[in-house]
């Protein structure tokens, strides 16, 4: 393992993150809040002190890595990136508890938006801007992740992980970041820019319209409102739940529009099951929450509004979806671990695992009716090799162990704790919520409410819950095996 | 498709059933109950008729069956003995709805033990000694299916379905019935009787033991009170535990004890793997519910007790454990996934399916560490060939797909009842509870309480998830899918 030259790529990120933390106390500046600004300044310095330290020490001997390597980057990168960017908040002070702050951020930079602040008051511009900046950063080193780090996505159908696949040397994988993964990032930033001007165009102050564009476009959720975005008008949540269906969409859908592969847009599976998907379950849930409303269109507005939210797992909410009848609540359950298209911002299993997940049975079904027919597993019109069926299956295991893993780990909290009413929907919607990083849950985590009263120990497993569904599973699992680090390899 | 084999086969069975119903009729004779006896004799008419009719109208031109045949059989066998077997209970007059009979009956068949009773004032003898035989006949049901009708257990390390498995032709079947299944008949039985006899030495009255071991041999849960045995002495108490777990071990295990094999017995890793989660499970548990009887025998009967109810998904208690700690029920709600040993009469996902899942995840994350090292997945001390591994895969698929939509049928139906309190929790633990074969779940369908509540649609759906629980979800599916039944294969 080329750990000198891990070293270096997590020094020069701490680097970039220094910047984003000066930006931030900016934003504290420009708001004349002192005490913020003093933090940013001071929490930059240490990141740029730290970065810079482990730049010095590392100079490596070859620049080639390999794909373990890149995992090993992204999984401390994210950690690091963390433990850092939880300063501010406890320097400045509106969020006192180290543990608390760790939180917050792992819950911004893995685009959660799960939240332990009570009450708005008195937090400062700066520290508002920062989490939900935290978002938006988030959301592009996740497109990073899965565009580069991960294989690319014109050889194969979907993003999974494949530790022997070829390369990338730091020389392969700059072209592609030149090629590719800049056009993304072009995208994704004038997606945020037309979100912005859309909401302050519908009247939403234009600092609120930045922290939900950058909220928005990284599919996190953190708002400047204890009850999200009920308060603002049915155009601004039309806005807004329509740009959380975009930035669920696979990003090369984009690239391919903006290199007028227009074809490839109306053909493609993952797209149209997503959209199908939100479709059924607006209106399904439209039709189940129409007495409360008793109204066609706030129905199906808050309908769509928190489908799109959940689907995406961006986590913003128009209602306390707490108080929906139970079938709504388990759709939105269901959606939470369906997740987005892969390669978007989006967390969750993702729509094209389950897709293929769905054809799998469906061949196995198909095998053992008709025993001597040959059939293979079809996605975005190409036969899906064995590799990739074995690996998503394998997926699919792993996915549900960790998540019984975090449900029975919280569960060993809330007795202590002991004032969650409802523990079971409490513990079982904020690991689902966590893991497939959404943010709000149901019952005691619900819109309304916040993390705040689980345990230190509880925050530390689903800050740990929210980075594991972040990276899908495996590059943190590797990343942190003893067996990698071993010097014999 | 052998169509006239299979209803050959079918009829058979039905008349065997009339021979059971009229055993029933013994009881309700023996208690002078005359309505019940009436009953079952009418019962035991309609049974040996369709049975009779299915035989004589279908002259099989050959006698050769395949797995797929297999699959049929058993799927319609377990529904028709459950539309017939459920006829006494209606017009008895002790469960007046044929919905609830259903329920009823196919929860016994399935050996889940939920009950739509609320009260057993009234309720006849016959009744409650023909709930409680259908689980031991269930169970027996379930040996010749995992032993005969699925692929052998000397060929492979664990039953897994295998359409394009050779043959078994009826030629080749009955050998196997007379050689192996005859022999787990014996065991069954003889455990069967053992157990009788300690419950009735340990004072229970002689009805309640022979209901009580048909309950936990079966592995079902139907008693004749409406608190399961709580009321019980510790010592009856303890008997049932010890049987629980014994009943839910690998029945070849027995069969190796008998023809000598011992090493085989001590180096089983499935019933050791069971024994590991029960002690830990049982440890735990102790622990954190100590608090509640401040005694540790108390608490260690209890736990124990548990336990081995849930993961032997027998579903027979001796507490409400609704009352206990989250950790407790989280516990509790997990082992109902895992379930007992392959080729037993529990329930559940399987241990041996579990601990090949993990040795899976294992491989593939060594995989990802060192991608050219060559490493197999070994379970029993054997190489476990792609195949079953790929099918053990696919089977987690489809049982997630199958348990969430159980879930999401039921959630429909608790917005139209609108009487359930902790909605998410009854719904999710109902799903579990009756698709894992245990019976009771949490909350409004605790241990104290019943299925009564839930509507006719619900019941059916809970019904249906019994069965595809218990017949390991393809052999339904095959059986009921259209394709199956065309004449051009």
């Amino acid at each position: 393992m080329n750990r000198r030259m891990i070293f270096r790529v997590i020094g020069s990120i701490l680097q970039i993150e220094a910047i984003f933390l000066v930006l931030s106390g900016v934003v504290s500046a420009i708001y004349k809040e002192n005490k913020s600004l003093l933090a940013f300044l001071l929490s930059a310095v240490i990141a740029i002190t730290v970065g810079t330290l482990l730049k010095t020490f590392s100079k490596p001997k070859t620049f080639v890595i390999y794909a373990k390597e890149g995992f090993v980057i992204v999984a401390f990168a994210w950690m690091l990136m963390s433990l850092i960017g939880a300063l501010p908040f406890v320097i400045s002070g509106d969020i006192p508890s180290y543990v608390d702050a760790v939180f917050e951020i792992v819950s911004g930079f893995t685009t959660t938006g799960a939240s332990i602040i009570t009450s708005f008051d008195g937090i400062s511009h700066g520290t508002l801007f920062w989490r939900s900046f935290s978002h938006w950063i988030g959301g592009m080193g996740i497109l990073v992740f899965v565009t580069a780090i991960l294989p690319s996505v014109s050889e194969r159908p979907i993003h999974i992980l494949r530790a022997e696949m070829p390369g990338p040397t730091m020389g392969k994988l700059l072209p592609r970041l030149k090629d590719t993964a800049v056009i993304l990032y072009i995208i994704y930033v004038i997606m945020t820019v037309i979100l912005i001007a859309l909401l302050i165009f519908g009247g939403m102050p234009v600092f609120d319209s930045i922290i939900h564009a950058f909220g928005t476009a990284g599919t996190g959720g953190f708002g400047v409102r204890a009850d999200s975005v009920s308060s603002y008008s049915s155009y601004l949540q039309w806005v807004i739940t329509v740009f959380m269906i975009l930035f669920g969409v696979n990003f090369n859908i984009y690239y391919l529009l903006l290199i007028k592969k227009i074809k490839n847009f109306f053909t493609s599976e993952e797209l149209w099951s997503y959209i199908g998907i939100i479709l059924s379950a607006t209106a399904i849930i439209t039709v189940n929450i129409f007495s409360i409303y008793q109204n066609f269109a706030d129905s199906l507005r808050n309908s769509a509004f928190q489908v799109a939210s959940i689907i995406s797992t961006t986590g913003y909410s128009t209602v306390d979806f707490n108080n929906w009848p139970t079938l709504s609540k388990t759709i939105l359950i269901i959606l939470m671990f369906i997740g987005g298209c892969a390669g978007s911002t989006a967390g969750g299993i993702k729509v094209s695992r389950i897709v293929i997940m769905f054809k799998m049975i469906g061949k196995e079904i198909k095998h053992m009716l008709h025993p001597r027919a040959v059939s293979s597993v079809r996605f975005e019109k190409r036969p899906v090799d064995a590799a990739t069926t074995k690996n998503i299956g394998n997926y699919f295991l792993i996915y549900f162990v960790c998540f019984f893993v975090i449900l029975l780990l919280l569960s060993a909290d809330s007795i202590t704790v002991g004032t969650v009413n409802n523990a079971f929907e409490t513990n079982f919607s904020a690991a689902a919520a966590c893991f497939n990083n959404v943010g709000p849950g149901l019952s005691a985590v619900g819109p309304l409410a916040s993390y705040a009263q689980y345990s230190d120990f509880s925050k530390i497993v689903l800050s740990f819950a929210m980075l594991l569904g972040r990276l899908e599973i495996f590059p943190l699992i590797i990343a942190l095996s003893p067996s990698c680090w071993s010097r014999n390899k």
